[in-house]
């Protein structure tokens, strides 16, 4: 297979890729870079494995993307023995050929091709007989299939508020996080719509859809869009998120891109039959987590920043749920995670009746918490009673609690009726963002550098000659350093999948985009490490050129309490000193002498 | 809504729950600082904030509650251009303001006015339907209901013995962690008395009552008490615990105040019925964690020093349970976390019928194991198995299991039956616990400092001139640091509930109560920061003033390998020794030439 | 009952399981050590204590078993007057007096006599009483039982290769991580034969055996092996494990020794019905995770370095299991964990139908998650939708979903039919292992040390004086140090299950394997601590008695950059500098008067 025809569409191809995400990263990446890139690329032992193949692709296209230098781009090319690409025809050839790939495109493969729809006429016999079978059938229909309901949600890297003076930098759907809650009734046809307005690649996940997604809403590129016709045969509660493809998609979900998906069922639930009535209050709620760093967002169980209901921490506490002694509740509970368990609880309140991944059919009776891990699901049924008074809800894991996922319910006889809350973060308008922008006094992110309070620079003194920086979950750590001049700086890739190009990938480098000295890394795959000793004072703004915004800093300073070492070799050891001591005494004492026998 | 009559109100109303709050901080708090305090505050631009509301109602309560200097702290009031108040006056307003203002209390308002009990005369609609129903009513009973059990608890601040040589300096249920077993049946009429014997205010939150407790069991004062009435009308196995109001509550739940109460069902469990008796062994079961740091209890999913059954590490390692062959177990297991994950689990047992949340409607059949998020519980029945052995009992969660959640269960032929072991710690003699102070190796605290080899002392030598320490979980991290002299510390208030006054808030401040220098931070809401710079040589030990059970230290010392810089400003260089070099040679020459040219 | 004859018998027992476990340590442990060990102890204040107690036993025995001083042992013994002893009759007393002390020997007592298996005639009537229930029986059968399926593995310590350049060095089962999967019918009767081909005691527990199994199969000594009989009565999926016994039961799941069993049931699962035919796919499916140190997987809920389905990481990514449209899959799940929570999710599926622990009666409809905690287990069915692509599988529990345990099912109407895949890692040859490990660029293992990129040493600089180095989950904590000479190191245990000894205790100690100087540490148990002065340069390779595969490292070097102090006492402080310049000034003034003045 490895063949050097195979590698020359390979390059196309990836180079199309490029291209695409190139249009995201132009105004993050630097040419000068890209060139010291690819020159270190040609002449280097890497020539040739997977990796030097993604950085040429990926370096060329940015080259070509920014319309600097074609002519340079293809002179490289043809040193390296390729032929200058034709990239429309690359482009179609390349989505012919991931049709024969599905392995090879870890789950996310791209099979847009314009108007012509598969249809699955093959397959009949199988559709057939799940009609007939006594479970409902999957929610395959053709893509053709008239919709009952249209469902359309735009994604995009943004930042929001998320209230304690806190500003998020991330992934967002329709500007919030979570995105938008998608309701829709058991047995619809659901057109389900995907636009890009972003400058990296997207995609979606949707845990409501019993049938083939990936291939229709994987990698979904910028000012593009996609969409999947479904059946929704299985009521219940879902997450639904951003799947651009491969390691992009634990990535996207970390930086904030997912919402509930609900599929209401025709049978009904048991509280609501022997109360006889819909609920007086529905709540849809979501708990999520935010992290400031991707980090801490891949090890162990996760370290989250902060944890909320419905984007804003404490955000019902600020505006509490408020109904009347005796509502019926009905709550459609999601934890998106993506890491912490929660066990949901209401101070006061037991469960008349729950219902497993909000599927009618699997009924509990009574008890104090619901356990969910993430993407987990549960509808939650009670009553209030007849007393006044607030009750918390809240995850039983009391970590979590304190850190945003904490709200109230309010009993009072004068509430109004017929309450619904959507469990989707609040979108604020340009000025409302721009307004806390200003007066926020923290700004946290996974992948760039937040708040310096949050991203405290560690500072190593004279006595560190080493410092190694790891990159994981799409972010430097420690992302700021200061270190004193003549200080290598190691960096090892500890994410760990490596099987497909740029956004896609968990392969990284290290890219100066800003500072006193430039360089550049290799890409480097998992457990690839990678050198640079640091002499020239100042500031050193670092980018990954797979995912340009990660971004770390280095600050290369003397110590100002310590610069013995900076001009003149060895510091003055004790011997020294006594030695010039002595040596002085006896000046003195000839210089005395000289004196006295004068 | 913030027009001046408002603010007055409201810090009329702080006021006087600064003064509930101060009763417990007499001997703590230091007066001289709390001068300070309000000096710095009068003269600051955070005046008018809520956190500059709440540090003046918090320490003038203070000064007043120590009877101190009244006619200072009313000077103050009077400067700042409020009335001196009438507290008498104000407690009964913000009591009745109280049930117009549910939002601000975060589920904890307090309603004890003395003998008028509410009897909700107006829900008797609800409470009829409720009656009529083929579900369980709610727990609600008008509070003067004759009950059928009376169960009293005490809350108080102490240390315990948890085995293994440490002692675990927390908060306490009757002395105990976990706190008594409460055991009541299906139906009963309950009587639930808090009395809080400690020195800050405490509270409960009762997970068997599904009706309002908060407002009857929250914020409880020191010395005081107080009781709720409610029907155990939904079986099962729950978790009760410390509320004494927003952050109070994780905080409280963290530092050890929980404990487990049954509501046995009127149905009888399977295995009951199979076997057509009660169990041999009724095993009441709690596992729980113990933390050195309450930032250990916030970050993630936690990270606890020790886990235990029933309060002592390996107990029943020490203490086996014993039983005969073919005798019918029944546990009653709940994890009351207040973090992490368990799998229960018994070595050659397999469940022969299992009950989600304790409920005998909610039966499985089989299992290895029961999964338990904090607070979630199981009801678990087996036989010991025809053969004579031990049978290790553990969560398999394996980090968990090996530091402490682990017993054995014997069989024995010759055991005796009808055993029956409460989920309690276990209560010490004042002389007991006088023994194993004397004699542990290590005492742990999540809010103070333990001993060293737990609070290491962290060292920062001369390079390091900025210390940055966090505030998380009611404790300070590190909790301990040395620094040399003119090195400049920051705190951090990483704790984000910021809707309360003094304990019930994550509002933090630095107070020096000891030290070779006074100095006191204002009150920091979330992210919010400090800086002093400490010149002065010693060791400083500082608390939090709303939560001054919170203790950190600061050693400020010479480092004694390298006082180059203590007192004569920059250190001698290479260049500079050098030139005395050069100097003294040529001294030396001119010395000799001197002689020579005698 | 602490009287001296008790005394005299436990240690003649702890020495023969001393001499047991040295036959593994043999090779490892260092005679001369030793000898230093128990000289130490002779003359210490720890004589008589617990601790001291097993370090006597376990270094006498490791003296006797490698044959080269009895006589200087029995003198040791009788100076501590100790008789010297019969090890063959001390032998058969341990293994008598064991049957009476079921408490000491925290679940895992050895009960392996030879040819008399027990035979439990005196519980006949429990035995029958079980077997009239309308509930399955326990799985007891007498010892003698002619077992229906043979089932026999091997454990030992090894090293595997795990994928993306890795190499992980643990504990296998048939030189496998997860073992081999073990499949029987219910109601079989299975022979288990548990075969030690390490050099450390192993041992098992299986879940799918309700029954005493711990007696048969804890504490097997290297080139031993034993076997349990017992009935598998309840179907599901089980967890497997090594369980030697005490502290070593977690440690050895932590080292990669566990596999899954599964009992499959008479009862036909509900899709079986449905579709009325047996799978097209049978996947049996372990989530577990490696550990680069005891300690990471010791702390909160874990911090693995790598998660994995079936032993490689992104192994069905790179191999991905194929299936037609419209097939019946059934997944045995288990997540082995052991530490993570698991919510298993396959992108663009629904489950039709998934059962609680595998057992048939336990049944759920729809949902898109299954939840398990470690140990956990479930059955998950599904149709694969008619349309074409690949279904990615994951935890989505995102943090570990991008360390390994991620996998594509793919669609393609070309597949095979009746694909079964097992839920164990792949058995590689010695050739292919010793390539591996040539090609590897990282080896990580969480008990000694690895790659210099994993076990990254910290570097002291001069400012630094005292080091603190953790022994957690059988590891220390940091591996490898670099000090300046005259660092103070101090270790201590933060391991807390003491009761039992050597490789089934969380007791370690110091023992220099390597290096410029040699010192021991007294055996430490939990949170006491052992300090020494090291004061020679060079490198320290120290091990653990108990666990003599434990390994640190440590570092004694002059800093390069600052060799000021390593000579001649304090450093010239600046007052010092200042002198010498006006000293010489002065010389040189004199110089030249002397000169001016000739």
């Amino acid at each position: 297979m490895k063949n050097v025809k195979h590698i020359k569409i390979w390059i196309l191809k990836t180079v199309v890729f490029g291209i695409l995400l190139t249009i995201s990263a132009s105004g993050y990446a630097c040419e000068a870079c890209n060139r010291l890139f690819l020159k270190r690329l040609l002449s280097e032992q890497k020539e040739g494995s997977l990796v030097s193949q993604q950085l040429l692709a990926t370096i060329t296209a940015q080259e070509l993307s920014a319309g600097n230098n074609p002519a340079w781009v293809s002179e490289a090319l043809a040193e390296n023995n390729l032929i200058a690409a034709d990239y429309k025809n690359a482009l179609s050839d390349m989505v012919l050929a991931s049709n024969d790939m599905p392995a090879a495109s870890a789950g996310q493969s791209v099979a847009r091709t314009g108007g012509s729809l598969p249809t699955n006429h093959e397959f009949i016999e199988i559709i057939s007989r799940d009609k007939k079978l006594s479970i409902p059938e999957t929610s395959y229909v053709p893509q053709n299939t008239k919709p009952d309901k249209k469902v359309s949600i735009s994604l995009e890297e943004d930042d929001v508020y998320i209230g304690n003076g806190v500003i998020y930098k991330g992934f967002t759907i329709d500007g919030k996080i979570p995105g938008t809650t998608v309701i829709v009734d058991e047995g619809d046809i659901v057109e389900f719509t995907i636009i890009n307005k972003g400058h990296i690649p997207h995609g979606a996940s949707i845990h409501a859809a019993y049938t083939q997604t990936s291939k229709y809403l994987g990698k979904i590129q910028p000012n593009d869009s996609a969409t999947v016709v479904f059946k929704a045969t299985l009521p219940g509660v879902y997450m639904y998120h951003c799947a651009p493809g491969g390691h992009a998609i634990p990535m996207h979900i970390i930086f904030g891109q997912y919402g509930m998906m609900v599929v209401k069922p025709k049978k009904q639930y048991e509280l609501e039959k022997v109360l006889n009535k819909s609920p007086d209050i529905e709540l849809y709620l979501v708990q999520h987590e935010y992290y400031s760093s991707g980090k801490d967002a891949m090890e162990g169980q996760g370290k989250p920043m902060y944890t909320a209901f419905n984007g804003k921490l404490f955000r019902y506490v600020e505006e509490p749920i408020v109904g009347k002694p005796g509502d019926y509740v009905r709550i459609n509970f999601l934890n998106a995670g993506p890491n912490l368990l929660s066990t949901f609880h209401i101070v006061g309140i037991m469960w008349d009746f729950v219902y497993w991944q909000g599927n009618p059919d699997n009924k509990f009776i009574g008890g104090q918490t619901v356990t969910a891990g993430p993407s987990d699901s549960w509808v939650i049924e009670f009553r209030i009673p007849p007393d006044e008074g607030s009750y918390l809800m809240l995850t039983h894991a009391v970590g979590s609690t304190d850190r945003g996922a904490l709200g109230l319910l309010v009993c009072d006889k004068n509430a109004n009726s017929g309450l619904t809350l959507l469990a989707e973060g609040i979108k604020y308008t340009d000025e409302q963002m721009a307004e806390y922008r200003k007066k926020s006094n923290r700004t946290i992110t996974p992948f760039a550098v937040g708040s310096p309070d949050v991203d405290v620079p560690v500072v190593y003194g004279n006595d560190t000659k080493e410092v190694t920086i790891k990159i994981m979950g799409n972010s430097y750590f420690p992302k700021v350093v200061q270190v004193t001049p003549g200080t290598t700086i190691t960096w090892v890739n500890e994410d760990v999948f490596t099987y497909m190009d740029g956004e896609f990938s968990g392969i990284h480098n290290v890219l100066v985009k800003d500072g006193p000295d430039r360089f550049a890394s290799p890409l480097l795959a998992h457990a690839e490490t990678y050198s640079e000793v640091l002499s020239k004072e100042g500031e050193y703004t670092y980018i990954c050129t797979p995912h340009p915004y990660m971004e770390g800093k280095i600050i290369v300073a003397k110590d100002k309490y310590d610069i013995r070492y900076a001009s003149a070799g060895p510091a003055a050891n004790t011997s020294l000193v006594w030695f010039i001591l002595v040596l002085s005494a006896l000046a003195l004492m000839i210089g005395l002498i000289a004196l006295i026998n004068k």
